[in-house]
């Protein structure tokens, strides 16, 4: 099998950049688009975006946020209202200078992000303190001038959501941008893409420009580096006070309100593949899975066609995503390749054979053992298996995950750990000298964490470990 | 009832273009972005689009065309490759020149429509008669710089679907074209938003740039004016040759594929609000509701809110989108008119002296009148009521459009008909210069149609008659 799928793809463990394109090519996942740094996303591809994206938007809306979208063009003097703002984010950003045959007086922007053209709408959506929290969020595409663009990694443009909430107190907006950071953003990457991330806050050199706090959702991919799959930040008044967003509280007083963002992208589709990938291509884990069950016909058979055909649409009522594969005029070989290049969970080959017999065979992605089983046994056994599937893939990243995290006392040991996998460091013996000191040698601070999991009210705590590793 | 209505929005009748932006402001739609042009579409309005989204998202993949996304930059070159193309779109363009600090060295072009880019890739994809036909969409923001926009209608910036698909055959792409244009647009109008639509060509001086055939769908809006829907194209062969997308036949020979287009953009909410706006605000049909049931307590009385909790929630259990109001504080006249003018649907109130009975009131917001039923009825009843609406919404709305088509023999009468509503006259009698002449009156024809219902295969058929109008 190996052998086969060395001809498929480069061998990830030899070369993992290698391997990573080849999937992203084979697979039907996504490619370069004309412009440099730009992506288009093939049909798989982006059939795994829309499962990521109703995933994510369920539990946002779950937060009490509701969706919205706001331009897409934001005029320059809007940017340069909040000063880190504009310096984090001056460099990268592209500039309309004409629009309708004519040049622009102003020059506008496209979306980086965007919390300054929120703030200004926010500013005059919220008069009383009966007005808050107001909890908005929208699914956009944003554009930041990048220089070493990858696929899905760091591409010019993105797809993602962001959200911007205003409150009353500074409590409430870290509350709810820890509320976001758990149960939107942890659990789904936990729960539902299986990849066990680490949990905590960036540090002040790693933060968002504008914001006081920022936490992160940190994956490990199968090289052993880190991929930042989720930020939420809390912004202080700096925005507000830079739009003008107050409100009259109980009593009548003037305050400004405080504010947070919260951002995931389609970066999440590279960290799936990336977290979860093997020498035969991508395994998708279940709960995102475009096609959760494939029912491959072995080769042409009236009998077996009729059969496969009854057990897919029995699958597809039973509410499992399954798709037929009847395309018998490629080799069954090829196909099976297919399958798995695309990580689809669960295959079940149907042949005269096995079907004389009354039996179909049964084949995990995540194993290598297939089994031959009943027809009728299917529609019941398919759903356990995707439920053992997700758990088995959670599973095992963690312990891939645990097994590339080394627990270290010092800046060298941290650094010899840094160039395989993940060196965990108190925080209180690396700082932000040793931080430095490990950005020489292109390794970063992830994020402090807490050792019971939960996220640290400040750097300051005792206790707190850096989670240091190269990243994407 | 007026009485007080017309403190809340213009008088429809008397103002309508002031009653809309009334709808769009009070009914928390949408409002002015920054940039001229740009809107920024609020919850409530964002709501609608989603329910929209996603049943022409469902009709989408039903007829077999996969998601994809392409970039927002393209090159300003490849839109010169088809001239009718480029003449066409070339004054609308919003241009980058500036990007990542530096000045570009080709300026690329914020997509006002993407069949260049598409065109491109699709050339890489296909190879074979195999490959084909190949059907791809997208759901994307796009730029069309507007010198007399208006929010939903015509905006500088616009969310829409682009299909985009290549066929070996012109039968084939022309086949393609009206099965979207009937089962997906024509279909998701009148069976979802009970637009009843006029279904027709266009004709040649109102054809996509590029197109050889464009299909349209036009409702009639409240004030007698026709708003264009969605349109599908047949390219022909124009981008084909443009874009070198070529196909080995099963005799090996190379050939030109045969390509469409087709979309429908965020101006079907402006549609809804139009064609069921009444004096009291808007009237959404209960299939694109985002609200299809609101419980309204009508004072504060803990029985009540505890009968009036689980009301909600059973309503939600029986598959409706049912949202308790119990926003005591505020007056209960008020919350009535602010439901009223959000258009839902059906509403309940229930307050102590009902409940007393066991009843509570229930008022459909297509009808004046209200019913006192017992509670124990509701969630058998309301499914029954926001079918009836539904048909009921229509029903009117067809009796509208009916009311305000006057058939013509001449193009005085069509221009006197068309200063008030539709002017149905047959386009043998119309013809090329006739249509020139509508249009110094501000009238166009909207499409040809067949009197059964049917898409004319050509303009040269017999009996066809043309839709004139004023539009939007």
């Amino acid at each position: 099998m190996r052998l086969v799928a060395a001809l498929i793809v480069a061998d990830p463990e030899q070369d993992f950049p290698r391997w990573y394109q080849d999937v992203l090519a084979k697979a039907d996942l996504a490619e370069n688009g004309p412009v440099r740094g730009t992506m288009v996303v093939r049909p798989y591809g982006y059939a795994l975006w829309e499962h990521i994206q109703s995933e994510v938007d369920r539990r946002i809306k779950g937060a009490g946020a509701e969706n919205v979208y706001f331009p897409l063009l934001i005029p320059e003097s809007y940017l340069r209202r909040e000063a880190d703002h504009v310096e984090g984010f001056g460099p990268e950003l592209a500039v309309v200078t004409i629009a309708g045959g004519r040049e622009l007086s102003e020059p506008l922007i496209i979306r980086p992000t965007s919390e300054t053209v929120f703030g200004v709408h926010m500013a005059r959506w919220i008069t009383s303190y009966r007005d808050l929290p107001l909890l908005l969020n929208q699914w956009a595409n944003v554009v930041r001038w990048e220089l070493r663009p990858r696929l899905f990694l760091r591409t010019t443009e993105f797809l993602w959501q962001e959200g911007h909430t205003a409150h009353a107190e500074a409590e409430d907006a870290a509350a709810y941008a820890r509320r976001i950071h758990l149960e939107v953003y942890r659990d789904f990457l936990i729960n539902v893409l299986a990849i066990p991330v680490f949990v905590g806050r960036k540090t002040a050199a790693e933060r968002f420009a504008g914001a006081v706090n920022t936490l992160a959702c940190e994956g490990i991919m199968r090289d052993g580096k880190a991929l930042q799959l989720a930020t939420s930040h809390e912004l202080g008044q700096n925005f507000a006070r830079a739009f003008d967003i107050t409100y009259a509280d109980a009593a009548g007083d003037i305050q400004h309100a405080w504010t947070t963002s919260w951002g995931a992208s389609t970066r999440m589709v590279g960290g799936l593949i990336m977290a979860h990938g093997d020498e035969r291509g991508l395994r998708v884990p279940p709960r995102v899975a475009p096609i959760q069950v494939v029912v491959v016909m072995v080769r042409d058979d009236e009998d077996a066609l009729q059969s496969a055909r009854e057990l897919t649409d029995a699958l597809c009522s039973a509410g499992a995503r399954a798709k037929l594969d009847s395309a018998v005029h490629l080799g069954f070989g090829r196909r099976v390749t297919d399958w798995e290049l695309k990580g689809v969970p669960v295959r079940i080959d149907i042949g005269p054979r096995d079907l004389k017999d009354g039996n179909v065979t049964v084949t995990r992605r995540d194993e290598h053992e297939t089994r031959v089983v009943p027809i009728g046994d299917i529609t019941s056994l398919v759903p356990i298996m995707l439920d053992k599937t997700q758990a088995s893939m959670l599973a095992e990243a963690t312990r891939f995950r645990d097994a590339s995290t080394i627990d270290v006392d010092t800046i060298e040991q941290a650094t010899e750990a840094g160039q395989i996998g993940v060196a965990r460091i108190p925080w209180r013996l690396l700082g932000t000298a040793g931080e430095r000191a490990l950005l020489d040698q292109g390794l970063s601070v992830r994020c402090i964490e807490r050792p019971d999991g939960c996220l640290p009210e400040s750097e300051d705590e005792p206790d707190l470990n850096a989670i240091v590793a190269r990243a994407y």
